[in-house]
């Protein structure tokens, strides 16, 4: 007889994401005349950069001829495409590191819920509240937890709260944890971490011997220059953290699929009696036998952004969300709404008014405004309260949703 | 601290190919002129079909323009795919699916890597011998098995030998067994089932209420009518089989990216009290958490391979790449191998001359003839004493190679 990972009995309703499309779906078809503009959902709007689809285009024409085709790549990318990553986006924020230390992949989502699976099911795992629902749910489903509460909130799981008190950047634990995720720039409060910040993390975790999980997929939204954009940049991070990275919200990849995760040769992590494992070696096994390589034609299109062209018109899309994320943070403060976020991260975060639920707020807007939000309390309990806009529509919507947004209120 | 998925330190050695391009490194560097064929790994060389190009380029264009942008897609892929593959894969063999049966993906080895992830640790698992080492790499990675013996055999596996006297189609199995990996057409002996074994497998997987993980990668490559390309052609499959599909080996997208998996609703698997769960929900799931949707343009590329003109083109590669069947089959047949296979499937299942070893064998090739195969070791303990010869070569490289074969005999 044939038994299910009981685990994932234990998830509580659908994904965030689907619920939201789900009920977005439900009131347009009731509504078929409404025009919905969605600020939810982080998908990104502006078409991809021009060297990139020059890139694209060569690519494909590649495989159109025997002598230039191309099948199966190494499963951890293409050196064209990690040189060009070490180069542009450690070398020059002084990080060094070595090209089988950068594992290419098709997403920082998969990378970010495939990970936990070369640590043991021991682990006591640490996240921030509210959090990215994947570090949770793929932990769920290995069996790390035990069942949900009533806010959501799985046994066994040590939530670090985020919230205004803190600033959105959680305390160090006071109980023992293994595993650390972290995102900075955050999804979805917007908070980003100071060089401070994250050295207390990495001192903790070196002290415990414990693993980081540093999600960096927004990095290239920092516009000051004070806060690092790598964890690495943090001395003796190489010996704690795994670090996350992706094209999709930078270059506009979220189709095109194409990210990366850097395990350092030096980190370490532990057997049951304490013999030390280098986790490189174990992360490569797993990307070469779960995993089949990005596509060619996704990684020349990354390795494209990197080119001087690529790269100003990579700032130039940059730009655009950046500009939309000012106008939401204006638009909305006049409102009388209390807004963090969105000037080192493509985020907003917005306390609901009247204290209203997260979803009744996400209902109603959807209802009065016509603007889809990404509830607060989708992301957990400190959520709750809270709504999350993205920076990343077209900024006609944006301007257009602030506009309901001031009618509807 | 931290600690390691001990699973993993029981895995043998590097995974097949890896271990196969490190010798064939080591031999290039060493000898520096000598032009290396191969016929090991089974990674394609035609170049895609010109509907295909065409479409991937019309794919690129979309994404030039915010109009025509598509972003992140359904996680479960695009209608307009999943359409085509039931209406030309299914449906033309009287098998009907709904939409959400089929899950599109980045690629076949990733499916068969991560399904057995829905599926509870104490499942016995079984497998054939030889078999695609993937699928039990990926559950000893889980934790479903002990160490490895001598053979390189897992404990609590059950290893089902493919062999002469059985014409390389496995035996049920006299113990209990709860999952079943079966490949047919079978990489890597390149045997067929008959209607009637699999009818043997599908009532003997209802019976004991089993779930069959049928791996038809390589169904386009039947060439006999008599027998079936979908497991869902045997009545009763949809209650007891998810069946894998790719685009890799028939349109060349081993280097674009895009697969299936349908997962049938009728499906069931149990809690450990015995209630029946449904498995598409569970795959759904973890679909929806730890991926995010295959490439856009590889959609687009898989859609373009049903037009009028792609099945074509795509039928002109596959007739590439079985007439290099039959040339090395008649080849080795007059120099006295022993071959299997290569008529229903891209693979030929050889004897090693003298009863050499596996190993032995490449290693002699390579220096000889400078010619690659896959050990049949590398497979399994009953791979022992065959290597496997893939057809994806291109036909000069399959001439080149089989002179330097007679060569070196």
């Amino acid at each position: 007889m044939a038994t299910v990972n009981e685990n994932f009995l234990k998830l509580k309703a659908g994904y965030l994401f689907p619920e939201i499309s789900r009920r977005v779906r439900s009131f347009q078809a009731k509504n078929p005349d409404a025009k919905i503009i969605s600020l939810g959902i982080g998908d990104v709007t502006q078409p991809l950069p021009a060297a990139v689809i020059k890139a694209m285009k060569k690519a494909v024409d590649d495989l159109a001829d025997a002598r230039t085709f191309h099948g199966y790549g190494p499963e951890q990318g293409y050196d064209f495409l990690i040189e060009a990553i070490i180069e542009n986006d450690f070398k020059s924020n002084r990080v060094d590191l070595d090209n089988d230390e950068v594992f290419i992949s098709d997403g920082a989502k998969c990378d970010t819920g495939n990970i936990q699976e070369i640590f043991g099911l021991d682990n006591i795992v640490a996240v921030t509240d509210p959090v990215y629902p994947v570090y949770v749910d793929t932990n769920v489903m290995a069996g790390r937890t035990g069942p949900a509460d009533k806010t959501g909130q799985y046994e066994k799981i040590v939530y670090m709260p985020c919230t205004e008190q803190n600033n959105f950047i959680p305390d160090l634990p006071n109980v023992p944890v293994d595993i650390i995720y972290l995102c900075f720039p955050n999804n979805p409060t917007g908070a980003v971490a100071a060089r401070e910040t994250l050295k207390r993390w990495v001192d903790f975790a070196r002290k415990k011997k414990a693993v980081i999980l540093f999600d960096a997929a927004y990095e290239a939204f920092i516009t000051d220059s004070c806060f690092p954009h790598s964890i690495y940049e943090i001395e003796g991070a190489n010996d704690v953290a795994i670090e996350f990275r992706s094209f999709s919200k930078t270059a506009g990849f979220t189709g095109v699929r194409c990210a990366f995760t850097v395990v350092p040769k030096q980190l370490k992590a532990y057997t049951k009696d304490g013999r030390a494992v280098g986790v490189n070696p174990l992360w490569n096994r797993r990307h070469c036998t779960k995993f089949n390589g990005a596509s060619y034609i996704s990684q020349v299109a990354a390795a494209a952004t990197y080119t001087a062209e690529g790269k100003k018109q990579v700032r130039r899309i940059i730009d655009v969300y950046m500009g939309n994320a000012a106008l939401i943070r204006e638009a909305l403060t006049k409102l009388g709404y209390k807004v963090y976020g969105g000037i080192n991260a493509p985020y907003l975060w917005v306390k609901t008014p009247d204290s209203s639920s997260s979803w009744d707020f996400f209902d109603r807007l959807l209802q009065k405004a016509n603007v889809v939000v990404t509830p607060g309390a989708g992301f957990g309990p400190s959520g709750e309260g809270y709504f999350r806009l993205s920076a990343f529509a077209k900024p006609d919507d944006v301007k257009e949703a602030l506009q309901h947004f001031a009618n509807s209120v």
